[in-house]
């Protein structure tokens, strides 16, 4: 686990910024759920790779707790149970901590944040263009460059292996399987369960299906599920939402890998993954997962989402060298010559404060000297000392830093000057 | 532990970003740390009460990890590692949850949020001054009246049990009992500890020792610590910052309480709580901690530093009946007539966004006449209505929900419409 210092924090919180406002511009009402969830409900669909990672331990009333490993299990529990009523559609956001067990490498870290949006009640292929087009908005707005969708459907796979009464628990291992391109193991695993040479040879065509020019890689699809009636639904389902995206010409890079799975059990139709050149690991990812919400015990309903990762974008964007200029606003350092006027300090840097300027008072008893050397260093705009003489007058010193001026100014009229000063932008 | 649904949430985003503000006008940079710390970490100086409240756990790795229960140990970490090099005075924000496994009551939850601000480096009075002042005008920025400190300084007491011999461990019971005014059975302690009568006599004088009339208050606390020099530094210590609160003419509501402890043991000078009238639990506290740094392994290194529960902030706001209107910016939802009308609507919803408007896209595939009212229901402000005949023109209907009047205009048109209606408030 890391520390973020200030710069890396504020590059954090202006990624988190970010995914608010296009929470707002999309409509997604904000919610804070627990880091701390019940064991059960956080494992129930994770799959068997992040439940092996989950942080899980009994609390001091014996029950099972984790920390949660990802938001959409906590969000499912809040629309089976506080929010059932509500009518749909539901849009929410969370951003926030997140926890896996996992071995620390580039990207990935035991505790990372995520901002993550749901969009819940609609099983019309828009709700699915809108995730996607949303994310690609994210990108844009935090500045990355040449991001790629890597979009697939888990219905074409499980419904051809459904059809051939494949269990799902089999399901789960195989499509893991096949996304780790352990394509062997994969096919030796359908074989064992029964499933027919025309499969096989239908699966082994399927997960070499892949491509930027979309129509021809759907067409491709299309006719390797012909014989699959639900597999051919997923297809067509996958069509209709790229159409959509296409057609509300949103500049996306998209390619479609039909083999693609995800690491989490629950997803039901589309599924995709965004990433950038610079990067193997993907920035976010999410799909479609229809079952969910009636395994918390709530009204079946569809649902659609996804979770970016803030670590991985502040990565990339790093990467691009993209980091934005972070505007500073005029700051000032305020010190006493004497030890007296101590009080008066501590009130100026208030008035200076209350004009919305930022102010620091001189608080380790040096002499002005030693305190101007430390502002200069800090590169703080302005100094501001305060003398018994000049007090009298109701003034003080005003000291330029950068232009290495002074003047004996009103105390009004040094908040002035600061404030008509435009804020200089530093990283 | 809770979740915040978006009104709730709203509030307590709105109180994050003006502690973030807070930090900004007194010089204070943010960082994150982990929620996660060593348990050894998290325990060495939280106090028994804490400590045995605490989310502590193996984890897979086998290590003694825990929950944090508050912010200073992990910004004293850092301070005494990889800030070790860092010049002083050194300020630092930090904001998030904490997690004590109390018995939830009103105002105390397991999992917690709390703005946390420490000046590190100094051990002047102006220092104390400030993170108390700073502490007043975050309640201010939130809009809370009648606000109260509690002030006290733990080196009184400690310095006179230090002068009898007697142990830390025992101050450590004797000031939390005191603090819960279990004055018999502190006596008791201290009697068994070896103090001499006349110490006795001191110490049940000094727990009457409050009141509002500082200087008077100041004055009965140095007559009593008159024969204990150091508990005598102490007294002037806190007669040197609250001189300093009260010439930086902050109106602050203040009492000075001799007895009074916290719950945490690091605290090695001023201490304080600060309360509205309306709740009996602090809305936030802090002090000074001299040794802590030490502790961790970094050089002396003076601190003082506060936490503003944010739960607790939205509670005294609610109870105060002053939560601010949140103003919420114009809203649209596009909604296609046609099915195949439904990408030029993911279009048009993006060039409204595009423009600075939240827009939501029809996604249950209902009638235009039930999107519409799910539309009023919700309040939102215009419905945009996407027909072939208007499209062919380049045009749209927009529909003023409010004025219930509508009319065919060019996108751009209903777009600048849009934008120069003015946010209206709501909340």
């Amino acid at each position: 686990m890391r520390d973020f210092l200030p710069q890396e924090a504020q590059v954090m919180k202006y990624i988190e910024e970010k995914a608010r406002e296009t929470a707002n511009l999309y409509g997604y009402g904000e919610i804070v759920t627990p880091v701390l969830e019940s064991y059960k409900l956080l494992a129930a669909k994770a799959g068997e790779e992040i439940r092996s990672r989950m942080y899980a331990f009994k609390d001091l009333g014996g029950r099972r707790v984790a920390l949660r490993p990802e938001f959409t299990a906590s969000v499912a529990r809040l629309i089976a149970t506080t929010l059932r009523n509500d009518p749909k559609p539901l849009r929410t956001f969370c951003v926030g901590s997140l926890y896996r067990y996992d071995n620390p490498q580039q990207g990935r870290f035991r505790e990372f944040w995520q901002s993550n949006y749901e969009l819940t009640g609609s099983n019309e292929p828009e709700a699915d263009a809108e995730i996607i087009m949303l994310t690609n908005r994210l990108t844009q707005a935090v500045g990355l460059r040449n991001c790629h969708f890597k979009i697939g459907h888990v219905g074409v796979l499980r419904e051809i292996l459904n059809q051939e009464r494949v269990d799902d628990a089999t399901q789960n291992i195989i499509t893991q399987l096949m996304d780790k391109k352990q394509y062997d193991q994969a096919f030796e695993l359908i074989e064992k369960a029964g499933a027919s040479p025309k499969c096989l040879a239908t699966l082994e065509k399927i997960v070499n299906v892949k491509g930027e020019n979309l129509s021809e890689v759907l067409k491709k699809l299309e006719i390797e599920t012909e014989t699959y009636e639900k597999a051919l639904g997923a297809t067509e389902n996958l069509q209709a939402i790229l159409a959509l995206v296409t057609e509300s010409e949103e500049k996306i890079n998209m390619t479609v890998e039909a083999g693609f799975a995800r690491g989490l059990e629950y997803y039901t139709g589309m599924i995709f993954e965004v990433y950038v050149p610079e990067m193997d690991i993907a920035l976010g990812g999410g799909g479609r997962y229809d079952k969910l919400i009636e395994l918390y015990g709530g009204e079946p309903t569809p649902a659609v989402g996804v979770a970016h990762g803030i670590d991985r974008i502040m990565l990339a964007m790093q990467k691009q060298k993209n980091i934005p200029t972070m505007k500073k606003n005029t700051s000032v350092i305020v010190i006493s010559i004497e030890e007296k006027l101590k009080g008066e300090s501590l009130k100026i840097s208030q008035m200076l404060r209350d004009a919305g300027i930022p102010a620091e008072v001189e608080v380790m008893g040096r002499k002005v000297s030693k305190a101007l050397e430390d502002a200069d260093r800090r590169e703080i705009d302005y100094a501001i000392i305060i003398g018994e003489r000049e007090l009298k007058q109701g003034a003080l010193v005003i000291k330029d830093l950068r232009k290495r001026e002074q003047e004996t100014v009103k105390i009004e009229r040094a908040i002035e000057k600061i404030k008509s000063q435009n804020a200089r932008a530093r990283f």
